[in-house]
């Protein structure tokens, strides 16, 4: 292609993704490019090249190396998650999840079993992501083999010393064909059809520009076009939840016996003696650098927050934190729902808890209508696939519902408001939440049904007898942290 | 104290402290509470105590404990400043930044100079916080000697094994009068009107909890009440900056020679020459694990994305960050001005390139009115300080003011305008800011004025010349790295 024809092309490109960037702008979903492939100068010019042609403002470049420490413990997928752009906002990503992948199994830094994990990892993230409206473009730069190797060889002279990770990218084809193999089988199984791999030769400079440009308007355009039909109509079944067929066949709310309970002498002395229990085990657990996540779900005034302050006053206070959750906030309403729960994955030899979580989703938002049908019921498979990571990477996820009944509830609220401080804790909205009942009794079976899995079960805690649900929990985190350190130290 | 009478008490405090969160709720000033002392668990029982006695959702609890590695490659503040409450919210701090400087000294792991420069770090860090209406309580929870001792001894004897921190803890004391001497030294030297140390006695567990609790209450309560006056008289000098006497003397920017220019075939040749110069310092600097900070400001259409753009095509892609600075979020808004700033501080190895920055403050807000008098002329030592921290932790700190005339601004102007793919880059805002040149020119003269420190000067480049402004930005790169691999190599 000749100079002028190319300039002219450009011109006309750049004026479009101008264009489309500022559509995107007010767009309900974001943008993310992976720019990857084996032409590794070719992956960094076309960075730059986008950040030339395009709005650099709203541009969000990641580009990802060697793990750092915070990193290597969390899961694998955390650093993608926590760097994902907002809403409008177009997001390009060097050396992604699939691309990082291949490299650490090529050189023989994981396994076949660790990066068969990785691949399902890679593709349920992007399956999330795009579910929850993100457009996904990924794209392969790829060179002939002939002049593939010529670079590496010439690379290969060229740096006396070279950067750690490009000594990665070398390393990787120190067995050529194996290398190839890998790739294209990689590149097949991660390819779906929202998120596909577009292979783009990358040896004609102009040739890959062009072809890169384009694909990016054209499917940015595509997708704002998506959105504008999906305006026009409304999904008529968001709001209607609870009409929905729900498959969980056995009342699991119905199974707990809220008898239950314990006089306040045996509370005293169970009291003292799990909280030194548990103070122990914890302090093992951080010595080991392990961490732990506990989540608190339950009716409104069932007890969280005292089975929280009952647990943490045994925990020094620099090693845990409780995180009340409550309606996002702008940042986070401009990302997927999960965004903002990745973000508090706590570091090694630390404890997160949650009181309220994640399952706001498939609770509150389901029955409220703040999820369409759609979300909420990609939601279960989604949370497992979040829980399956942390447990994967040796973090525990401890989850409580605590369970009372209607009347114990209203016999709380009015006890709240004879007293002061705790008057600020009723609200109109509390009164309103319990007229849906049943609705909610409806979504927290589904919700236990398909939640419950072998790497994190519900735990489902009588606390009727707010004595006897402290005790529960506190036995039962001791319970799974003994046995997390038992299996650890039999590794 | 009777028990029947303390709780009588806490039902009372309870109620006012729920009563001041909720109209903290709207204030437009963040509250953080330091627990800090000689009482290890009273600090502990402290916090627990808060969060039983408040409403937990609008508390933030962060304790520090052995900093992690990327705290380590930063400079010592960071942690504390990305993790400040926003206004409304109350934060509580365990094992502060004055209290965690006495331990490291008093176990030898800083010297004098160190913790002299700890100090001056954390009064100017709690100064630019109150300054910009930030409620600081700092409380000290002190023991008489005898009770200390005691307790040492038995946490010696309990303890087979302590944790890291507590251990440090405990080896403050292993000389007891040194540490004595120097707490009580460093609380004065710590002190000021705006955050002064309360010295609570902590050895009655009744006396303490309400102690702690009036105190908050008693706070809080006159803070609110000046934020009331203060909306009462609105600042009448805010919105005039520009009327204010302006110290800067000098003019700087008539120094600046625009008659400075290169033809291309030398600018193709130099470019090629400094870029290669520039990939191999970068190249060194991050091996040796140092991180940098750039800073481009200039007129409209001066030229700092091309400048930019120059730069980071010498750079692998993974190791910058280039960070368009625009208004800030409604999160960033409900925190001090320097907070996202802190937040992009480059981790070791890595390079942030910020187009604009944090002076947007002193020229920008002051110009337009979006920072009173009061706020904007504070800002130069605050920025001083911020800058001179980074400078301490060997992250140089380079700053380009990038120059051009008023006809040459025109120019570029109207040539925007004919590009398709820049149009979108001149607003009306761009002619009315022109209209405000000579405003403009004061308060960047008064910029450079007191911003040009010995360790991080201003650069000032003339950019009626594209390719002059961008070999100059390259050299001055270039000289600065080389520079600093020098200084490190003979230390």
């Amino acid at each position: 292609m000749k100079k002028s024809k190319y300039k002219e092309q450009v011109k006309a490109l750049r004026a479009e993704l101008i264009q489309l960037q500022i559509a995107l702008k007010d767009a309900d979903f974001p943008v993310l490019i992976v720019i990857s492939g084996d032409d590794r100068s070719g992956r960094h010019e076309t960075l730059n090249l986008l950040h030339e042609w395009m709005d650099s403002r709203f541009l969000q470049a990641n580009a990802y190396g060697l793990p750092t420490e915070e990193e290597q413990q969390k899961p694998f997928m955390w650093r993608y998650w926590k760097d994902l752009p907002q809403n409008g906002v177009i997001g390009l990503c060097l050396r992604d999840w699939t691309s990082y992948s291949i490299i650490e199994y090529l050189i023989d830094q994981i396994d076949e079993k660790q990066f068969t994990k990785r691949i399902e990892y890679s593709n349920a993230f992007e399956a999330t992501l795009t579910a929850r409206g993100m457009l996904i473009i990924k794209i392969w730069l790829h060179l002939p083999e002939e002049e593939l190797k010529h670079r590496l060889k010439i690379e290969r002279k060229y740096l006396h010393k070279v950067w750690q990770i490009h000594q990665k990218d070398q390393l990787i084809y120190s067995d050529f064909d194996r290398a190839k193999t890998v790739i294209q089988k990689t590149l097949k199984d991660t390819d779906s059809d929202s998120s596909s791999w577009h292979i783009i030769e990358s040896s004609d400079l102009y040739q890959r520009n062009l072809h890169v440009g384009k694909l990016i308007a054209e499917k940015i355009r595509a997708r704002l076009n998506r959105s504008a039909t999906d305006n026009v109509q409304p999904n008529e079944d968001s709001k209607t939840g609870r009409q929905h067929e729900t498959t969980s066949q056995k009342n699991h709310l119905d199974t707990i016996d809220l008898s239950k309970h314990l006089d306040k002498k045996t509370y005293k002395h169970e009291l003292k003696y799990w909280q030194h229990k548990a103070s122990h085990l914890i302090y093992q657990f951080q010595e080991m650098d392990k961490s732990c996540v506990i989540v608190f779900e339950g009716w409104d005034a069932a007890g969280k927050g005292g089975c929280i302050r009952r647990l943490t006053s045994s925990i020094d206070a620099g090693f845990y934190r409780v995180i009340p959750v409550a309606a996002p906030t702008d940042e986070e309403s401009a990302h997927h729902y999960l965004w903002r729960f990745w973000r508090k994955i706590p570091r090694a030899g630390r404890m997160s808890i949650f009181d309220r979580s994640w399952y706001g989703r498939v609770l509150v938002e389901r029955v409220e209508g703040f999820a369409s049908d759609n979300e909420w019921q990609s939601a279960y498979d989604e949370i497992n696939d979040f829980e399956r990571q942390l447990h994967d990477k040796g973090i525990p996820v401890i989850k409580f519902w605590l369970h009372i009944d209607k009347e114990e509830q209203l016999e709380r609220f009015k006890e709240r408001e004879t007293i002061p401080y705790k008057h600020h804790k009723i609200t109109e909205e509390d009164y309103r939440n319990r007229e849906k009942w049943t609705d909610y009794e409806i979504t927290i079976n589904d919700m236990i049904d398909k939640t419950s899995t072998s790497y994190a079960p519900w735990r489902l805690i009588p606390s009727n007898s707010k004595h006897y649900a402290r005790i529960e929990v506190l036995k039962h985190v001791c319970n799974v942290l003994e046995k997390t350190l038992k299996d650890s130290s039999t590794e």
